[in-house]
């Protein structure tokens, strides 16, 4: 595909630059980037125009933390009386799926994804080749982990593995794929393991996802057996504070692991939905945010969500921070959507490539409809997208200017297909 | 129109009989009624038939509390630092509002209802008559509310223009409209007001439908004021043990509270949204579950919410549920729907008309599309409901065996002409 030329007209643009700040105008794409933003100079002549004066045009949404494939487990038992047994039914599961299983869960997953506007995602899970494969299907961006459990001979075989594995995805993704180190978290992985992840990060110059204090019987065991919290300890094995992370959950960190926090290149990924699902708690997202810290949002995994809509997941943070601070301006809509844009950009180092529309960026961008009776009158646009919207309202998606969702239609993928693909692979994932 | 039959043939039926229960079969409908489930009769030769096969079909759903006309108000004026300015943005557009206004509004108000498969709602506005108008055009079903505020010669006055007002809309709507009287909060009205309102109430053999216990200082200031909550004050004065009540909010009841409400004849309503939204705290629903009260679901108003989505406020709901009572089997998807569904119709009076779909009950049911990415794989249809599912989905929607939304289109109103009346409207307002 040649670069093309696209003008959006006559939008309302939310460009996610300054809190509050929208205008109604043109945008232009050229290829892959945004090449003007308000006043379409006259030069510009583009090979697609889209009449957007019925949309709010805004940065395509970053669902930071994610376990893309555990879309077959959707509403699997899902009415286990605690935790445990939960994760007793979803674990026989997971050890039985191969490389096909989770290219076509993944296949359901970029389209969910996209179909809530989310253009960039960050996740962890099994065969990550597959997910990448998916993506590249998709047309859209991922940041994918490599999942780290147990102890360090499983973890270098994991690593050789996967890392083979995922030389082609990487190579014909455009820069849109990115590999990662997941080790899952303190009590699945040994100390080795974090710093054998740690040391491959650092060399490739990547990045570590974790999950860090989900529950509080993580960090009670984890001060019992190392006298040190969660982020702590993994301070003190020296995987921090050297390379880039994406810390998911933070549900139960200490005022003293905030300030920590503040000190690395660190970012929270805050998973409301899930937390209250699973009855994590809630996370104190409005002290981090008042710390200084980057807090990004994810939906976790489909089978404790239970979907992927970033546009529910903002719904949820904004009621839960002003619930729980018993403050009805604790967080503003303008920061929940923050969470959902530029932080989940910052959060996986692609805050200079997108989260924002400015010129120059890449045009990762969701067209969203406004002509609907629940968003009638508008008034505010950044309350109408967080206490309002619904996912279905997103009409079109762009990402790194081409064009992966037009009028609903996901275009990478042939939607009855992957709807039937993921029924019958489930069926028989459940037989064997 | 005459007695039409309708086949929905081949449909994954919830009827919401018996906790668990699905069936796959057909549903018929004869005119009014539901004529049969699971399997047609040879005799029942229907006018029209839709094939179900990919839908779900359940009761269409009951917002037990809600302020239709506030749709003007969404979003407006929303970040407010705390409640009592935000209220002082509000009360002064509410004093400027007409008829025609709240005409207006209702209709908005009644599509965005239809759109998220509700067919019956609780108001409690000014204007009750404007409403009623649109509840018929749109062919719903709605319990309204003469709002009382103040002392009692405004409430005399306000109940004999409404009545009167009221009587031509009640008269065509095929028993579909309810006259209640509806008390706004003991903070707001006399106890003269709350008495003259239950005596109509009594007189009317119809019910009481007002705020309770929404915020701490309304529990607080009442206790100061008669050492008594504001349960034992109603109770005290008279106007609750012998007329049926809605008490909307309930956050803050005591224990001897939900001891006294099991002897009436009360429901609450949980509007989960509205409350974290304005921080006014999380209703232990499931201990009011647990005491054997009759727990409704509501959205409030559009201007604390900021939409009438229904299927938001099961997941809202059910998320808050978990993780407030830190206990992941608090409420199970099943008793979230029954909230929105049966529980919603009791708290109406309306539990034979309406709630579960039962062979001789009126179809007021909905249509849930299941071929989307979102509910894929199906595994638990309740989880899926409450977890999984949004408004969008909702396909098409029967009220008293008549379809008022066919394939997302809501058939008693031009939707262009709405929206475009609504924008006008407030525009309008806003200028007086």
């Amino acid at each position: 595909m040649g670069f093309m030329k696209t003008l959006l007209s006559n939008a309302l643009i939310i460009p996610m630059t300054a809190e509050g700040f929208s205008l109604r105008g043109d945008i232009g794409i050229d290829g892959k980037h945004i090449a003007f933003i308000g006043e379409k100079p006259a030069e510009f002549t583009p090979d697609t125009v889209i009449d957007a004066s019925s949309f709010l045009v805004m940065p395509a949404l970053v669902n930071a933390h994610t376990h893309l494939s555990m879309e077959l487990m959707r509403n699997y038992k899902d009415n286990a009386p605690n935790l445990q047994q939960w994760l007793g039914e979803i674990f026989p599961i997971e050890d039985k799926l191969n490389a096909h299983d989770v290219l076509i869960a993944s296949r359901l997953g970029v389209i969910e994804l996209i179909q809530s506007g989310i253009t960039t995602f960050n996740d962890m899970y099994f065969f990550p080749e597959s997910t990448a494969r998916a993506v590249n299907e998709g047309g859209i961006r991922g940041c994918i982990g490599i999942s780290l459990f147990g102890d360090l001979s499983d973890t270098k075989k994991r690593i050789q593995e996967r890392e083979l594995v995922m030389k082609e995805s990487m190579s014909v993704s455009g820069g849109r794929i990115h590999l990662d180190i997941a080790p899952h978290a303190i009590y699945t992985c040994t100390k080795e393991t974090y710093q054998y992840g740690h040391d491959w990060a650092k060399e490739h110059q990547r990045r570590m996802h974790t999950h860090l204090s989900e529950t509080l019987k993580e960090v009670t065991d984890c001060l019992a057996a190392n006298h040190k919290t969660p982020l702590e300890y993994l301070l003190e094995i020296g995987v921090l504070s050297d390379v880039p992370s994406t810390l998911a959950h933070c549900v139960h960190l200490t005022e003293s692991d905030v300030a920590l926090l503040k000190t690395l290149d660190a970012s929270v990924v805050h998973n409301p939905s899930s937390n209250c699902k699973l009855a994590s708690g809630v996370a104190p997202i409005g002290k981090y945010f008042r710390a200084g810290i980057n807090v990004a949002l994810g939906t976790d995994g489909s089978s404790s969500n239970n979907n992927l809509n970033m546009f529910e997941e903002m719904h949820v943070a904004s009621l839960l921070s002003t619930a729980f601070s018993g403050d009805i301006s604790n967080l503003k809509p303008y920061q929940i959507l923050e969470m959902a844009t530029i932080n989940g950009a910052k959060a996986l180092g692609l805050e200079h490539q997108i989260g924002t529309l400015e010129v120059g960026k890449e045009a990762d961008l969701l067209l969203l409809d406004l002509h609907k009776a629940h968003l009638t009158p508008l008034n505010d646009p950044f309350s109408a997208l967080v206490y309002s919207a619904q996912a279905s309202d997103v009409h079109s998606v762009f990402c790194q200017g081409q064009l992966v969702m037009d009028n609903r239609k996901v275009l990478g993928f042939d939607y009855d297909t992957t709807l039937d693909e993921t029924n019958a692979s489930w069926k028989e994932i459940l037989k064997r």
